[in-house]
């Protein structure tokens, strides 16, 4: 067949700050998939991209032939679906609790997830640590669970947004990933090809966090908002700080444990607040009203759900979670206030202990992780125990230790920490 | 042995706007020659480059380790060596004629040519129009004939250089050519490597050139300039006018004929003047004094250097020239001057006639090309043969004559043509 395009005009257009046109972008994306676009032929279209931008349509056009590479699932379970995607950060355990919350406010919660990289988590590397637990299932299993428990948290298939896989792992090693059309394509592209009639984001900013700016984040969030709606899913974004940790662990088991306190009522106060704001967000979007996610999550309804949901991929609810060969107490160095507990450092050091990767496919420790003893704005004392550091190879610590020192200050006073909700976008 | 770098640090570099250190430089170069750099990696940066630009030194530095990644050649031989190289334009047979001048006036020219793409020939093309002739030397071969005769005009070898020769392929199918950092270095790697003490450059400007506009063949004919002195290569560059063809002919076999005429003693006047321009330069930057190349051009010396240098490669410089087994006359469609013919058009008509070739490695024929009647500012009358298209295949002349008639513009009147040489910058 012949083709309708040079890939070298394409990459022209583009260079010389042009806008694509909707045949290009269609058959650029398509080709590359197929192989007829070379790797280093889209790696200058990538380069060319960051440099130059693509306007909204451009980026929903993309979006849109991106999702074209794949299949789409169609999910239809006689209840509406409402799916929600976090850029990432750290100690974020959110999904763990609010997919069961919301499925048992009466939505379907098909949360399709991945894996971690660098210092933030994976959802699916957190539910790993629970014995027996699958990440791995087919679509008709899937599509039965969120028929019979209403939520499931699994892996993406690989049949869903081809072009993205190939497009990312290119990215990763052409320095192409920041560019915010292809970050939001990117996610917009696997979510919406999963098949929600609506999505809330959870758009993180500050030093643990992709985007270290509001504005670049406020940029990715309407830039994933217009693609939402481009493509007929209600989109709304909660914008949200990501300078410290959210809640006190960062790694797997310990991240689970965190959770299931909050399934149980318990937990800590930023962990409920934005799982309940995500929760609402979700119910409006998917059009459910007359229930309030924070009277639910205090009936526990929603720790029987999440029994049922960890059950239905083969774990044991019940079963202890894996505990650490190691355990090492960091100390506060002085009086004074904890004036600042960076969510970065707290990433690198969770990372450092094997909670996460280098590079994809490398297995992590399900036991690894950072406990914080203590929060911004505590008073400390010279001695009293930090943090708890958790590794099966007790030769990871002194690294961890350092990465932790890095973003811990003890001061005289310390400012009041600022709000988790920085702003919703709708 | 590991890296020093991550290409991808690299590239990001240079993707912010930065400057690239000369350890990075040198790395990046060797690496991607050594096939550590990814094809997608060099592309990304290459594209980068061209967006974000090089300085100077830079640029010098992105050429040694060009040069570095290959051969270099020391030629001695007992004269002082001159080379020189032109951008590429329609009708340029000036090497075949300088190459012998410039030997006869005392110098040793070693002149690694290349081939033609597209609508500029090549000067490697032109010479295998002479029976026998071949282009592929030994580098022991060609220092004897420099020895022997005084001048060379030969195939460059693939062990100059290998990082430019992969570096091209690349940048021609990601739309990464048009970055005069680029280009430059990608000509002076080559030239600088052959090992030369001087080197002219014909920078050719206007719609049969690769540099449309003057500013644009300006800054090359300058970064080209820097990154000859930065190598100790006594560089100097003559801005040429290529919106019209240079001479009558514009093909293989008839710009030898053409050229030959000109060894002779006769010939087009723009073809002789740029002839003699380059070669006081190239003289004048080899040290050699007191000889006046229009007086030895005149003295028939010149021709018999040519008929030793073509008879050094096994050629027969006194053989008829290969005869196209078509001819077709383009005659003028009105009466009045004509006011334009363009070098793009010529070039085009030539390439469609079969002169040129459309991707690397594929044959040319030797017998075709245009032979102009008429020159711009010329009175013509309405049937008068303007141009001559000689080719062997028939099926050719149609897209020629249409490709001609793009460029061929007869009015009432007409500008006379401005000056060939434009500029001499040194």
């Amino acid at each position: 067949m012949a083709e309708p395009f040079a890939a070298v005009d394409v990459i022209r257009a583009k260079r010389d700050g042009g806008r694509l046109t909707d045949a290009q972008v269609d058959w650029v994306v398509d080709a590359y998939t197929r192989g007829v676009v070379a790797e280093e032929q889209m790696a200058a279209l990538a380069m060319a991209i960051l440099l130059r931008g693509m306007d909204g349509d451009e980026t929903a056009r993309w979006t849109r032939a991106m999702i074209d590479s794949g299949e789409r699932l169609h999910i239809d379970v006689g209840r509406p679906t409402a799916d929600k995607h976090s850029t990432g950060g750290v100690g974020d355990k959110i999904t763990l609790v609010l997919a069961p919350l919301v499925a048992a406010c009466g939505a379907a919660v098909p949360q399709l997830s991945g894996r971690g990289l660098g210092h933030t988590g994976g959802t699916l590397d957190k539910l790993e640590a629970i014995p027996g637990w699958r990440a791995e299932l087919s679509t008709a299993e899937m599509i039965a669970q969120l028929d019979d428990v209403g939520a499931v948290v699994a892996a993406a298939s690989a049949a869903l947004a081809p072009a993205d896989r190939k497009l990312y792992a290119l990215r990763d090693v052409t320095a192409t990933v920041e560019s915010i059309p292809l970050i939001a394509s990117s996610i917009m592209s696997k979510k919406i090809a999963a098949g929600p009639r609506s999505l809330v984001l959870d758009v993180k900013v500050g030093s643990g966090a992709f985007m270290k700016t509001r504005p670049d984040a406020v940029e990715l969030a309407h830039t994933m908002i217009g693609i939402g709606r481009a493509h007929g899913v209600a989109t709304a974004a909660v914008l949200t700080d990501m300078s410290r940790p959210l809640g006190l662990t960062a790694g797997n088991a310990v991240e689970v444990a965190e959770a299931v306190e909050v399934l149980r009522g318990g937990g800590p106060p930023d962990v409920v607040e934005l799982t309940l704001v995500l929760a609402r967000e979700m119910l409006a979007l998917a059009g459910i009203t007359g229930v309030d996610p924070a009277e639910v999550l205090a009936s526990g309804e929603v720790y029987r759900t999440w029994q049922a949901m960890i059950r239905a991929q083969g774990g044991d609810p019940d079963a202890p979670l894996p505990r650490p060969a190691h355990r090492h107490v960091v100390e506060a160095e002085a009086d004074g206030v904890l004036a600042e507990l960076d969510a970065l450092a707290v990433g690198m050091a969770a990372w450092r202990l094997g909670a996460g990767r280098s590079a994809p496919g490398e297995p992590v420790q399900h036991a690894a992780g950072v406990r914080l003893l203590a929060r911004q704005g505590d008073e400390v004392r010279k001695g009293q125990p930090l943090a708890e550091l958790h590794t099966d190879t007790a030769d990871a610590v002194p690294a961890a230790v350092a990465a932790l020192a890095d973003g811990v200050r003890i001061a005289a006073t310390a400012e009041a920490p600022g709000p988790l909700v920085l702003d919703v976008l709708r």
